[in-house]
């Protein structure tokens, strides 16, 4: 069997509407075609997919096109598993071909990107084998991923700003990973190294190995807006997500992946996985943002909106907008905090939901601080005593809700 | 009109004091030529220069040259303006190789570097087209830059030491610069990848971009001092300054442009722009020297020689010669520090010229101790206060001054 | 003269007892063939040996055939020097390819990598010259390295962990190294840069330089554990030792050589030169753990099992198991810390032949507590003082000690 030719748009639309009428379809959460790092010894391990355009809840046409060309090549497509990986085939070629005709010429620049990575593997099949080299994925619930295929198109997800930070499913994404040598965006299985090592090495040709990771970097797979700046690709790991304006300084930063900020932000610290930062903010050289995992009892950091993240400091609870953590103290959940009466008051002021009895002296421990705006993190350099003013950065409360 | 061939070094002499003697003439503060790397979208974009060799007041007989073969060649030089920027031309180089005729022979080694520079562009032309890829810059003023050429040549002058550190006007530096990814010392544009990503990415030719930044790193252009130690490129942005004998360790350290050191230190933190670090230092590992932009009220951060920073500690206030700040503690302008009569009694005669009044207990901010030489700051690990006491460290006072 | 081809694995075993039992035969403590990267300007000198395959303490047999291959080949050995190296000649591996024989068509995969490495030779004499890049080296005593080879040698076996971290001399390596630019793997001259700097830049083909330094990085000769990740190579140098399941993360990290983990351990920090870290620890982001050379008085720190150092925080001490540094404090040798008497009961629970005296306040300093299992530091945030008290940790005591 065989998609026809389609001759305009019109018939076009037509054709995507019959199949998503089709029994059982469904339109899927994402989709995406790939092209895949295979092992060298083990050809049947992935060890990377490189997606040239990620669908995330868009697209459903182009998806249509695709699983209909797929069904013609002779796939079967279920609808009703979570997610679905087919080989890029010549026949899917040219029946997806066939039915993006009407949009071929004007597939260019940022116009309809599906086909212009179809068009470009049209290229490919001309002058040589597609060599088992490409994929198509479909995601159709956001279930743990089954494949690396799978795992990759939510970390591009992530990173591409697509899905929001921690909204995907990633359980057990290590464990269908498989930890590579990366060499010039290339990875390669250990075992071959060290099958090769000595002939590799006595011939000058040991390749120089950049990491040894299960995931790959966020710049071997994204282009970053023009304002966003990274200054040394080790730090910062695929499936994190920088907004446009975001700095990465390499001195003592790094963000993980499922992390990152929501706005421009200076990085010269750590980002854990989980941990997500604000506007305006400024994370200090060797700042610390704990992650789930490093001592934040499982409660994911938000840092909000024009905090101020001092040299080395630790920052293990959520922060509101307009915070200051000074250099070099840790604010943990347990840490205890002190307050005066004037600057409780100050503080309640840019917190207008907090139900706070006011005393002389108030001490809190840090996760009863957890989410507050306006506050300024000290330690009092007589006493040793950790303490908390109304920091002087602006806070800008939503005035709909006052 | 071309320049006559020069047949002696005393004949040289003349015709540099005749151009020299010109109506209008006036010697270059910098100059030097360069190859530089356009871009691949947009080709008028400039985005790196790359100087094979920098005069920085010196070698003014080179500059008259050029000059004149640039008139020669048919360009006017407006000695009133801050810079001046040319194209390299055949004829340019025929004319200068012309009048350096006598230095040909010995151009080498170490000797006539420009003239060096000028014999590898003449073998280039032989082989292949110039190609707009040489330019020729002269700095008249040190005013804000206004080409890329003269952001490089600044920052050059600065990493090979040839300024001193905070003497370069780079006012809107930022602003010229082009945000690019960097690949093998070669910067792409961010839109040119992005038009080719698709192409890239299913060929398997997807570049392995190291940062994306304004900036080069340093060692992408300069070659450090025999006894001089970068254990991560990354780690030292263009326009630092490593005295020889630095060494720069790969955990947390970081020296930005404009920063750097005048002696031998070893470095394991962060030196950020406008810092300078003294001969004998040791930055620890993760200790943060604080910017004028990063904490500082703006006032840059100098400290003196035989200094120890601590692990994770923040220096925000200048420190004098043998000073030490505790691993893990932070002294800012503002930090209250104590200092017992007997010691403030040791601290002043290591800073003979510090007029200060001494009672039992004294307390200063950190602004107040600002530069002073001998201070060991500490953190009573009984009390939590910050204070502080001669340290052990010698101090070399400088005799002609007591 | 040359050795006479061996038909079986018998006559293999009686050839190398004959040679052991030689007068004044001596088994080597380590040996290697390794390939050498030779000075640009000066191809005197060594700037690198790159070894496939170590031999600590192991293999005599293959040293054995070695030797005689050397002896028949016209070499003298002297066995009373601590190492002794020779050139790779064609008469050498024709000699001990003789000997090998009966191994030759086994050894493949993990079987025989010494005749594996002989054989990939005589597969490179068949197609090139052997250009003096391959040597051969034994060390007979564990003195002062004497060359570069002895140098990389020492430096694997460590990394490889057939050599105890701390357990090998490498006095005076840093004044055999030569400090070189690092560059795919390759090591160059600095001296041979600055010759052809200007060809170099001027024709784009300037290296892209990643690190200055005398020593390589751990993953340019070291393949890792299925299961330790490295994810960023400059953080570990050649010379560190990583047990399998060691992750070491790209924020503030650095193992220097000499220094590494006896198990799975998560490394966010440095561990100094001479440090060493148990199974199960963690090392926080930023973590510094301090090294002969920087603030340990000579004292090198050990850190047992299952011990937390928190983000930030500064270990100057030796730590037992099961201990915890909170985030962001600086625990030293002349630090004091508090003990409440029923605190210290606890802790001296999970240390049985700690000698101590049990008041109702116990100040004790840093020093004093090295090497106790179960102390968790912390300091006290309304206080400032620093405290410790039983971790919630689990302690592992050697019933048998009981």
């Amino acid at each position: 069997m065989a998609i026809k030719k389609i001759e305009s748009k019109d018939e076009f639309k037509s054709f995507v509407e019959k199949i998503e009428k089709g029994r059982d379809y469904k339109r899927p959460l994402a989709f995406g075609i790939c092209r895949i790092d295979r092992g060298q010894k083990n050809r049947e391990k992935v060890l990377q997919a490189i997606y040239p355009f990620v669908n995330w809840n868009e697209n459903f046409g182009s998806a249509a096109v695709f699983i209909e060309a797929l069904r013609e090549s002779g796939e079967n497509i279920d609808f009703t598993s979570s997610e679905q990986l087919f080989d890029i085939t010549d026949a899917f070629i040219i029946n997806a071909i066939s039915a993006f005709n009407p949009y071929l010429d004007e597939a260019k620049g940022d116009a309809h990107k599906n086909v212009q990575v179809l068009k470009e593997l049209a290229k490919i099949v001309e002058c040589e084998d597609l060599d088992d080299s490409f994929r198509i994925l479909f995601l159709f619930k956001d279930d743990a991923p089954q494949c690396v295929e799978s795992v990759y198109i939510k970390l591009y997800a992530l990173s591409l700003g697509k899905a929001e930070l921690r909204s995907v499913n990633l359980n057990g994404a290590f464990g269908i990973l498989h930890n590579v040598a990366w060499f010039g965006n290339e990875p390669f299985e250990l075992d071959w190294l060290r099958e090769n090592e000595i002939e590799l090495k006595l011939n000058g040709a040991y390749p120089e190995i950049e990491s040894v990771d299960k995931f790959p970097r966020y710049l071997q797979h994204i282009i970053p807006a023009d304002n966003t700046r990274i200054l040394d690709s080790a730090k910062v790991r695929m499936g994190a997500q920088l907004h446009p304006g975001t700095t990465v300084m390499p001195g003592a930063s790094y963000i993980n992946f499922n992390a990152g900020t929501t706005g421009a932000v200076m990085v010269e610290g750590r980002i854990s996985s989980s941990a997500i930062v604000g506007s305006g903010s400024d994370v200090g050289g060797g700042a610390s943002i704990l992650g789930v995992l490093s001592g934040t009892n499982g409660n994911p950091v938000s840092i909000g909106e024009n905090v101020l993240l001092g040299a080395n400091s630790v920052t293990g609870i959520p922060l509101g907008d307009g915070c200051i953590v000074d250099a070099g103290i840790a604010i943990l959940e347990g840490t205890k905090v002190a307050i005066s009466r004037a600057e409780l008051e100050k503080i309640k002021e840019v917190n207008p939901f907090w139900d706070v009895n006011i005393e002389d002296e108030n001490i809190f421990k840090g996760v009863e601080l957890a989410g507050k705006n306006g506050i300024h993190f000290r330690q009092n350099s007589m006493t040793g005593q950790i303490m908390a003013m109304r920091s002087r950065r602006e806070v800008k409360l939503n005035v709909e809700l006052h």
